[in-house]
């Protein structure tokens, strides 16, 4: 695989933290039914229950900044990339952002690609 | 698969941390040709690189504390898991901790688990 791991995580992050950002309702379709996510000590499994979860998240206004975001071939060669990202997430009206860490796991499917594990916490001090 | 993967993270954590913060450079046998590390900005390959990388780092006492630990099996069949740590890293004679985040993703090999990813990044704040 000739995959450059590193713009695609890149490309992906961009796009899902903008997507996020501007409507975290329209996230589905990078789920798929085996899908998991955890947030923070929730457990989440298929696309309809981690977008509703998302959803449920109390705030309105929220933007993710990336600090570091890392990505390494998760497999030998199916092409599946794994990313941590560290960054902050500013949400509402809130002055200090909250450090943040995520994982996603990256599986290829037809030309794109879609999150089989999402892992996110934030990072208290 | 029922493996369960929670505890296996619990396990293989406690005992990476416990002889890396002993010995690091007994760490060797957790990895493979193919493993990758990613060590802040550095990138290497192979259980030999991995290992000079780590025991070269600029400290001689080191403590791993885990503040946050998920898991997720990584992909649907072959029992591979994926673990996530937050936690603090305590250098020498320093007083202070410095936060860290650590990806690892762990495939079965004859009863046992490798190391095929390892993302770590210290998280300034």
């Amino acid at each position: 695989m000739s995959v450059n791991f590193q713009s695609l995580a890149e490309e992906f992050t961009k796009f899902y933290y903008a997507q996020f950002d501007s409507d975290r309702s329209q996230l589905g379709n990078l789920y798929r039914d085996h899908s998991m996510l955890t947030f923070e000590t929730s457990q989440l499994q298929g696309a309809k229950n981690i977008i509703e979860k998302l959803v449920s998240l109390p705030f309105q206004k929220v933007a993710h900044r990336i600090s570091t975001l890392d990505a390494q071939p998760s497999s030998p060669d199916i092409g599946s990339v794994l990313v941590m990202v560290t960054g902050e997430l500013l949400v509402d009206e809130e002055q200090n952002p909250q450090r943040y860490s995520q994982v996603f796991h990256l599986i290829p499917e037809g030309g794109s690609y879609y999150v089989f594990n999402d892992i996110f916490r934030l990072n208290y001090s």
